[in-house]
């Protein structure tokens, strides 16, 4: 058998076994509307209620505070289009960052056609938001913050904490996509002080098609999705139970395993950056070098183009991606690594892997003697191999 | 074992074997992003086409015209608000009817909110709404008629092909809510002239979570889930791939045995009606007569309280429904059947019965023989008997 190295776990996940356990009666036993009052409809809504649960103790969340969505994509717009609308009465000056994931940045573009006014703010050379900067573009119209908890492409993990300080203390609502961190990083809504939360359940070894949006309670938000009277009556359309409940189940062992998880990966992570630090010269790791999360490594290859690498790679039944899989097949670099300030170069030359629960030594040893193999080749027919780097060889 | 009736297949349906065996690999093997471009995205993005083609074909329509959503609630939402916004610079004027589904009617309210006018066509006695006075209602800033195709109350058929050519005629988009009619009426949006039309998978023995909006190619829709590239940039968010494979297969099957499944539900139907009408007395068939799909029998039982049948009945393991599960606890009385100027009497006394797939003409004995001894148990201590019926007897 031709071998498959998958290290794309960024942008999906396998279903694992104990969650697709958890679903599978719920495709074909108790598959009744939660929404019915009969005992069909009752065995379901208690599964849902068991899955609400769930999410919610594992972000320290109460759980009329949960209300699932189709995934982070929808959570996302829900929470900066609901809020926004909900408090615009009170301003409409919104502060995100430049490296949010594409739908916070296309929520934001949209409500900006409205008349919002969006400031996004820049990052480091690491993909850190500046405190400081955050504070200065505080206005008295600013109704929302909405910073990533981690990002997708480099890992790198905010200052959350502090921001919902900040946020709280300016009484301004906080929003965070932590679709990036949730499993990797402990998140507490009530220490962190987050109001508004994005989570996907397909990142973290559930079914792709769920999600949830974390509201704290008090906090207003308007529909997107109307309809009848699911997710009290905030969100419309028949429970998705299998989703549901395969993402609660997957909830739920994330947090359990995410120390043993953490700690693999980890081990794993800095061999493969050890290894391709001695076996592969012009290479920069980027991101920043110790808050970001395990699971990601975004490596920048000078001199070469990195979809030549991703296919080449591909070619070697390796999977990676070249930033995020919601914006493949796009023409641009990278606007998160071109917000750092990367040199374009490097931006052109750079590759994500991300780990998981799969992931074995051999499979690093594996992607490792093809990538020296590849960039090698690739280095050879650069016409900026002989005009660039000529001298240092 | 405790016997178990499942006729509420109108509210939902259970995932069949065949579609499930087509799922399954979705969430382990090929779990790839299909939005990726590597092997594991290009073999799920290889699922989803299947998938999109066996929508398109099922339809009529062509397979980019075709875009997946979580389901038919959403795919009614982003219809009505993303075409009205579209084409807003037009005219602000929107048609419906009073018996839509409530996300249809919500969406509409929440238009009116921003400033669009909406006229709520009345229905006939039968649910049917008269084209004549959908021509009348029709103005010049009218941009947008959105007529569902089956009612799923009473199962009422709505003269579709007529609309969309009226719709045609006066340059206006027509859009319909086919959730209950597809899978139980051919549908071919060429031939219906439908510039756009929202589709279910969990109705028609398909997973839930997934639904599909068509949209005529040339129709302008302004997006409400904004993100990635996903669904050619108009509908954010990663591909629920198994969901949507799931739902194809569905569809595929749908259409395949729809003369079967229709010939069968038909017989049983007929028989459940000829049953109920000969054993219990003091009974309407509430909706059209002939113009309406076999597989949803709405019956008012006079002087008796829904809600009481219902429970009745599901604690003899019958699962049953008094309207929409959308609405269920609702406090109010249907606003399909009151819309239809039934008596408030009848509407407090209307059960609906939705046959599916695995019913039998068993359970069709079990049922009647289990609602004639509640009809006639809740009649004996209802105070209306005494005092209304009393002479009849």
């Amino acid at each position: 058998m031709e071998k498959k190295v998958y290290l794309d776990n960024a942008a999906t996940t396998y279903v694992s076994t104990e969650v697709l356990n958890e679903m599978m009666p719920c495709f074909n036993v108790f598959y009744g509307n939660s929404n019915s009052v009969h005992s069909f409809g009752r065995e379901a809504a208690g599964l849902v209620d068991r899955a609400r649960d769930r999410i919610a103790r594992a972000i320290n969340a109460k759980s009329n505070e949960i209300y699932f969505t189709s995934g982070g994509t929808e959570a996302d717009n829900w929470a900066i289009k609901g809020i926004a609308h909900a408090y615009s009465f009170k301003g409409k000056h919104i502060i995100t960052s430049k490296i949010e994931h594409s739908a916070v940045l296309e929520a934001c573009k949209s409500l900006e056609k409205e008349g919002f006014e969006v400031t996004y703010l820049p990052v480091d050379s690491n993909g850190l938001v500046s405190l400081a900067e955050l504070i200065h573009a505080i206005r008295k119209d600013t109704i929302l913050i909405s910073i990533m908890a981690v990002n997708n492409e480099v890992g790198t993990i905010q200052n959350i904490k502090a921001i919902g300080k900040t946020a709280k203390e300016n009484n301004i609502i906080f929003h965070t996509d932590a679709v990036q961190a949730f499993g990797s990083l402990k998140i507490d809504v009530v220490d962190m002080e987050i109001d508004a939360m994005s989570l996907s359940s397909h990142k973290i070894y559930g079914p792709k098609g769920v999600g949830a949006l974390y509201v704290r309670n008090g906090i207003k938000i308007e529909n997107i999705i109307d309809g009848g009277h699911q997710e009290r009556g905030r969100r419309g359309g028949t429970t998705n139970v299998p989703g549901v409940v395969g993402f609660g189940k997957a909830a739920e062992i994330a947090v359990r395993d995410m120390p043993l998880f953490n700690q693999k990966i980890k081990s794993l992570r800095d061999y493969f950056i050890r290894e391709i630090t001695a076996k592969i010269p012009y290479i920069t790791i980027n991101g920043h070098m110790h808050q970001k999360v395990n699971n990601i490594v975004n490596v920048s290859f000078e001199l070469v183009d990195n979809e030549a690498v991703l296919l080449m790679l591909d070619f070697e039944g390796i999977a990676v991606s070249t930033g995020s899989a919601c914006l493949a097949g796009a023409v641009e670099p990278s606007y998160v690594l071109t917000s750092m300030g990367l040199d374009s170069e490097l931006v052109k030359g750079a590759v994500r892997f991300s780990f998981g629960r799969s992931t074995t030594k051999a499979d690093i040893d594996y992607t490792v003697e093809k990538l020296v193999e590849i960039i090698e080749k690739l280095r050879k027919i650069s016409p900026q191999t002989k005009a660039g780097r000529k001298g240092d060889k």
